[in-house]
């Protein structure tokens, strides 16, 4: 297994938009490389002191040869495209990626014979601002970094993908794909819905609607600002996941809306809401101890993924 | 009509929790005094160096005395209490308030013949703290208060109380009763609700989902943290113009649900919100030069409403 703080092998991140232009930048030049199809983003990112070109074949060789771990940091529509590149120039590369869900991912890259050394990843980290100009070496430190955990993970990989988000400045959080995609249907997903309904509900009121709104509504439809495609391309491929979590949240919506029609309250949601977000902040001033995770070692992935389940982080033993 | 900037008279505040308490810190002790039901936060206003009685009586006599400007600051529950002392004690002053509903407040006051001088209002401000722990002199600057512009308003109270909210730093933004119960029902009474439902959803994925929420939950969830009584107060009372919003809202959020679940896509939401999210941060930015109104002159409150639909300040001329 790697030792990750001293592990000389290179990363190289292909495509450096607001997430991989970060973590190139969170890396520095002298141990990370990457790839961009815009040649205006790579020229801008080079003049930034980053080692990004656009020729992709070259790029990848030059991973095979030097062992890096290749990190896919392109939005979901354009995965394929470049995991064909990858099949193509360099199939037997370390592989991860940054993209927001996990087993879309997980099947693109089996498809194409590339699973034997890919670990999916998903820093939990971002803006409503995208491109190089909003990158940020910063952005990961204090963050959670999803770490895939699904069955027959390559430890090696697995360890470098670890210590990559730990370099970054960031916790490690285990879960099997489905696990992943689950989870943030909930706390990722189902957010830009509501915040998209309460931002159009809001405007339906008009300007004066619009010129009382104030923190409440301000906070409530922050992620509504984000571009709509990229909202797309987080939500839709999540379907699956999303769909049974937006049923839900109806439910509990037309249950509140019965109550204060038929009985002049919202009922048992005001309680269970100031509840969950109460166990929310003690999650998010979490202080339990990370679990150590030996990957290769015996149990090791049920080990991480049982720490996850609890909430709780891993760092590499 | 009175000149704000001079005005000798002084202002009365009937209730020290975070709103009135607030109050009555941004006007200092030398023009303003109050009352709260609760000794121990009257004596910790008066450690404080407040001018804070519990004897409503004596209060409301000395209001009367001196043509003070008595803010009702109660929660709702408390303000038919609090409405039936002013009409024993002091039934001709200058009277509002900064409940967040203006029409059942405006017909609670009516109805015990207080109608003549009461001017309701709103300050768009708080926090999900309460109590004079956390009353803050500059809570209301650079917010919006509401000053209602219900027919037949008496405008030397008008005037009165758009200077208060002047002197504490806020803009001033006039609208009949019905309409700000319609604009806030979307803007703030929505907010909690989605914001409850949101933080039941996200926890019901349990530790895994809370470890990896970031900021689009940690925001959407926000108001969720306020105390469910104070949510109640806040939403309830406004039940028949929250009631259509509500469902305005599950037909949007229904609409997303079967576009994703028939055709993999969230439709037109996402766009909408993306555009309703832009037209709040140009009316936010807001540079329009408030509406010059002056109390009592032909047409004034048409003027002012006039504004406040374009989404515009006003200031007294």
């Amino acid at each position: 297994m790697a030792d990750t703080a001293t592990d000389p092998r290179p990363v190289c991140v292909l495509g450096v938009g607001l997430i991989g232009g970060s973590l190139l930048r969170a890396l520095g030049p002298g141990g990370a490389f990457g790839w961009n199809r815009s040649a205006t983003t790579a020229r801008a990112a080079t003049a930034d002191g980053a080692d990004v070109s656009t020729d992709l074949p070259a790029v990848l060789h030059r991973a095979a040869e030097s062992d890096a771990l290749v990190v896919v940091a392109v939005p979901l529509p354009a995965l394929g495209a470049v995991l064909d590149a990858v099949a193509g120039h360099a199939p037997g590369v370390a592989l991860t990626d940054v993209v927001s869900v996990k087993a879309p991912v997980l099947a693109a890259v089996r498809a194409r014979g590339l699973g034997a050394r890919f670990v999916g990843g998903h820093p939990m980290a971002g803006t409503a601002d995208s491109g190089w100009a909003a990158t940020d070496p910063e952005l990961f430190r204090g963050a959670t970094w999803l770490v895939a955990a699904d069955d027959d993970a390559d430890p090696d990989t697995w360890a470098r993908v670890a210590g990559l988000a730990g370099r970054c400045g960031s916790r490690v959080v285990a879960a099997a794909s489905p696990e992943h995609d689950a989870a943030v249907a909930r706390i990722s997903h189902l957010p830009h819905v509501l915040a998209e309904a309460l931002a159009v509900s809001g405007a339906a009121g008009g300007a004066l609607a619009l010129a009382l709104a104030a923190g409440s509504f301000r906070d409530g439809t922050r992620v509504a600002g984000t571009a709509p495609d990229l909202v797309r391309a987080i939500c839709e491929p999540n379907r699956d996941a999303l769909l049974p979590v937006l049923e839900e949240c109806l439910l509990l919506l037309t249950a509140a809306r019965d109550s204060l029609r038929d009985d002049d309250e919202l009922g048992a949601l005001v309680d269970g809401g100031h509840l969950a977000r109460a166990a929310y902040e003690a999650s998010a001033a979490g202080t339990a101890e990370p679990v150590v995770v030996v990957p290769g070692t015996p149990g090791w992935l049920e080990t991480a993924r049982g720490a996850g389940a609890e909430g709780r982080a891993v760092r590499l033993g």
